[in-house]
């Protein structure tokens, strides 16, 4: 299906045939042409281009992943590219021009119009994912002095070109945001009712440094459609509407995802192979560190293990399952950390839980252990000695497991960029001393 | 701040002071007063009950979690719950009744109205997490022969009542869905057009046993505000508006992250202790199994580790840097897999690029590693073993970590939930094999 159609689309182009491509895109949303254009070579793209108008192109080009705009960009004159701006909105041409070479944004940003150019300025001034870097400055501000009758006149004349007609904002005389109405109260209010009388006033907005998370986590809370971006003096800024959120929470939880794993956010699976070892090398030698330590603690032990050798076989199990418990804790409180529902100072009490977590499920899996390695070595004592270990290194899995995102979080670090390896170290090199400290504390009675 | 309003809500129903509590809430919404009603005993429940208006209530339980909801029906008697649910939305009611024991959801849906429980008796028969479940049948569908005047008319009469007026959905004389018409586009259509000449007639739509999951993707991709779901009849039996759509996001993406971790999607940080260890330590079980295996291939070469000692302390390293360099490529998948980016078919080829990242990482921290060996122990032939392992391991740890997943995801098993016991069963008994099997082969040049 996906083949055929660009197939298709690739014999239009090779024939200069508007007609063939016409009749397969007319019926294709932008964002699936963009995703056919992505195998298209840089000849084919110019040649597209040529074949189709510039509003669609426009469409295509906003919907296009970052690369492909980078290319599209580079590859058209910049009087092109100035005639593509005109027809998308300032905040998808801000996200673009911050993905191309400084110098070529200073170039593009003097061909274009003043009016534009400066709200394109203070756009591209903020940070990228904060909510100054989503929003989108098309949206119906409306005096709430307006009747609702001059308010709808209003309304469908800005309409067509703005993003969110769904609630227009109402300000006071100094443009300050004072409220919010719903198209759908404004529909069926009499038409000699002023806007302030049917708004709401309790408005959720966020500035416009407010990291996007923290914005995403309130859209939603509240079930909203748009939160507006304000300063302090709060004059409206700009809006950031739900899809541009959903982008947001789909980015942010694969960042977590993919840091937990000890991957930078930005490798995906077709990623090139320089970018993939790039992301994850320096990550694996933070490991070697910890892998070293741990070793290191073994290494303290060798005169014990040489006298009773079932102890390096028995030994991962005690390691092992303190970092499987202490993943299961760190799993569970960095997902609530991401959606705001717990911090140290708030529940801190909570550590009790988890160390008698780590107690409950270290008793419970430790018995079972120590069975077996009874059974297999015929020495009891070997069995109390991992059971003692296990649940040792369990109660100390569920304590780093909950503390450490916790504290990483007061720090203003990513509790899912750190927390995983500062954890198996502990549970690894607590695991090894624990098990292997009581072996040569009760060595003659393993012997 | 949340604690100061909690305080004077409870204050407010000692004192049964209706005042006092709508001081309270009037600026407040209604998630927020479902926030703080958590914390309140059955007692006090009832009578902030008794003291607020029923709209208010029912869109406070309508807000609040799943626990609360089913507390409050369950205090109040059935035919405060039935006008309570007068002022809810069908979709609303459905989910709180799914959550009911079955004898009293019986019990309420007999006393509704008849036109209702027809209705409700259908929501109920979907899945709760397919199209279906999360679906509403509260819109607006028009048929396609209305002019815009008579759209516009129809729109102010039954706007109020339904959830999303921003599309209205277009159907052919047979109840058919045909297009969706935006709002805005009719707001500023000419009065005598039919509805029919502005609609977009390439409707995204879903059928009612989807998966919610791959809604959300679809209603992410295009950037819809809801999207129709239809019979294979195209008969219209609801919509679902994209807040649904971002607790969907939300809620697959703990499950994936909960499960890799080894827990399932059910728990909290603050879920009580007997069920964090129901949840939990099921899971660590099956590792416990894991764990013996890679114990027990450690067992077969405890004559060589009798040996050489320093064996003991070098394997966990092999064994650990084989699962973090596995979990690297596991994140990476089971996003992509989550995302809807890649599938076994499509991209099975990229196998090898994982293969060949294994080799490059391995090697680059296996040299290292045997550097480091080599100066401890004093023997080259060491460092040469755990090198050649490294590489031997980190391949292994590529391979599994990118096909273990997308075999699950094959048979349809999630692979959040099984791909990381698989993957470190293979990255801990081929690391130990490799590592000790490579040391008894040279063992000679060891001692």
């Amino acid at each position: 299906m996906f083949e055929e159609k660009q197939e298709t689309l690739i014999d239009g182009v090779k024939e200069n045939d508007r007609d063939k491509i016409y009749g397969m895109i007319d019926n294709m949303y932008p964002i699936d042409i963009a995703i056919i254009l992505e195998e298209f070579d840089d000849k084919s793209l110019l040649k597209f281009f040529s074949l189709i108008d510039d509003a669609l192109m426009a469409e295509i080009i906003e919907q296009a992943s970052e690369e492909l705009q980078v290319r599209m960009i580079k590859l058209f004159d910049f009087k092109a590219i100035v005639s593509l701006f005109s027809y998308m909105s300032n905040d998808d041409i801000a996200d673009i021009l911050g993905n191309l070479p400084i110098q070529m944004r200073k170039d593009l940003l003097k061909m274009m119009k003043d009016g534009d150019t400066q709200q394109l300025q203070e756009l591209l001034g903020y940070e990228e994912d904060s909510a100054g870097g989503i929003m989108t400055t098309e949206y119906i501000a409306l005096k709430g002095d307006l009747t609702i009758g001059e308010s709808l006149k209003k309304i469908k004349e800005i309409g067509p070109k703005t993003e969110v007609i769904e609630t227009i904002f109402v300000l006071n005389k100094n443009k300050g945001l004072i409220g919010t109405a719903d198209l759908r109260d404004i529909l069926i209010a009499p038409e000699d009712k002023k806007l302030i009388d049917i708004m709401n006033d309790n408005v959720i907005s966020v500035n416009p440094e407010e990291d996007q998370e923290k914005v995403s986590l309130l859209v939603s809370k509240y079930d909203l459609k748009a939160i507006p971006v304000i300063n302090h003096k709060r004059s409206l800024l700009g809006i950031i509407t739900v899809d541009d959120i959903i982008d947001v929470i789909i980015e942010e939880q694969t960042e977590d995802m993919l840091r937990l794993g000890g991957v930078s956010k930005e490798e995906r699976v077709d990623s090139a192979l320089t970018t993939s070892i790039k992301k994850r090398l320096p990550w694996l030698f933070i490991n070697l560190g910890t892998a070293f330590l741990a070793a290191f603690t073994v290494g303290l032990f060798e005169d014990v293990i040489a006298q009773v050798v079932a102890l390096a076989a028995a030994m991962p199990i005690v390691a092992g399952m303190g970092g499987n418990a202490g993943t299961q804790t760190l799993s569970v409180v960095i997902r609530s950390i991401a959606l705001g529902e717990v911090s140290l100072k708030k529940n801190w009490k909570l550590v009790f839980k988890e160390i008698a977590l780590g107690v409950i499920n270290g008793a419970t899996t430790g018995i079972l252990t120590g069975i077996i390695l009874y059974m297999k070595y015929g020495n009891p004592y070997l069995g109390l000695i991992i059971f003692a270990a296990m649940i040792g290194n369990l109660v100390i899995a569920g304590f780093f497991g909950f503390l450490i995102p916790l504290l990483l979080k007061v720090f203003g670090i990513d509790p899912a960029l750190a927390s995983a390896i500062f954890l198996t170290t502990a549970t690894d090199v607590f695991g090894f001393f624990l098990f292997l400290g009581l072996a040569k504390m009760f060595l003659p009675l393993l012997m």
